[in-house]
């Protein structure tokens, strides 16, 4: 089966995200642009990774992922990435709130999923077929499938900064031992690449 | 001046010790050895690194990487590393209990300070001259020098573990930017040596 592939980028303390989102700053509270400098300032030098991340059959997201709003969907709010998002492929959003799916140019449909992390990592395998899922974020959401056991692989990027507070990829979990699969420093970030062992470390 | 470089090995989350240090459990409850497998597995792979860890012309480390023992001294404890300890330098060891100097075999000998991180701090400046200044733990006698805006380097070891709970080397504080010098995997952590920006990033 193909691995479930959870991809991020992350502050060197394991941070994803700062608290306090707006539509204004999707990351929340934290340097605008601090954790994804790597693809916007340096695009050919992260070409391979930039194309790794989003080489997947299928993916699922937080609700904040896809926008920052809350409750009842409203407005015509459709994801951060404009009418044709990067994804190509079926996404499957976590909300409490239904909603009709979302077809975008590109090949990219957002499914909105309220039945919990479970049925979403199912359909996304189904839809996937034998290519990997990414569970693209954001931490809360990448957070819940490493405690429930689903992530077979991480494929971060480590930003060269410390923020100290945040939303925080591993808080609260387990110890997780991961074998290092590959690691690879450019001049914004450095990829790293771990598969989660199953064996208990302690 | 030489600079002054914060030395530790982390967790893919930026934890560098478990709670509840004991004699027993100088980590305290972290699975044991997680962190410095590298070290003690594949010595030949790493001999750069420890040989660096250990280049400086003073130490200055907290109490709890000194000891377990808490309040005032007492018995006969000299450090976890046996008659010779790796330093071959002076070591300040904070602490607010005073306590006469420590010599020990190969030009290690452990003052303890009690005047706080500066007063140490300035006393290893002193005694280390024209060589760096080592902030060699724990994680957060490391925190409180970033804190006091006092490293110039951090060289840490991301061990290929996410803890989830411990002590935090950046935890509380402010963004730190830093500029990636140096990024070396080898098959049990990878080896990250960044310059401490002083440019505020927000």
């Amino acid at each position: 089966m193909p691995p479930v592939v959870a991809t991020m980028s992350v502050s060197l303390d394991g941070i994803g995200a700062g608290h306090n989102q707006t539509e204004e700053r999707p990351f929340g509270d934290i340097p605008e642009g601090i954790l994804h400098r790597w693809m916007f300032e340096a695009p050919d030098e992260n070409r391979a990774e930039m194309a790794a991340l989003i080489d997947a059959g299928a993916f699922v997201m937080g609700r904040n992922m896809f926008g920052p709003i809350r409750g009842e969907w409203s407005g015509d709010w459709n994801g951060w990435w404009g009418p044709e998002p990067p994804y190509h492929a079926p996404v499957f959003v976590l909300t409490h709130h239904p909603r009709e799916s979302l077809t975008m140019a590109g090949g990219t449909t957002f499914h909105f999923v309220t039945e919990g992390i479970d049925v979403a990592l199912e359909r996304a395998r189904a839809a996937a077929g034998d290519r990997e899922v990414h569970i693209a974020g954001g931490p809360t959401t990448v957070n819940a499938y490493l405690a429930a056991g689903a992530i077979d692989e991480l494929r971060l990027q480590i930003a060269p900064v410390a923020l100290g507070v945040g939303v925080r990829l591993f808080d609260g979990l387990p110890p997780i031992e991961l074998e290092q699969l590959d690691v690879r420093p450019t001049s914004l970030t450095t990829h790293v690449h771990y598969r989660v062992r199953r064996t208990p470390v302690a």
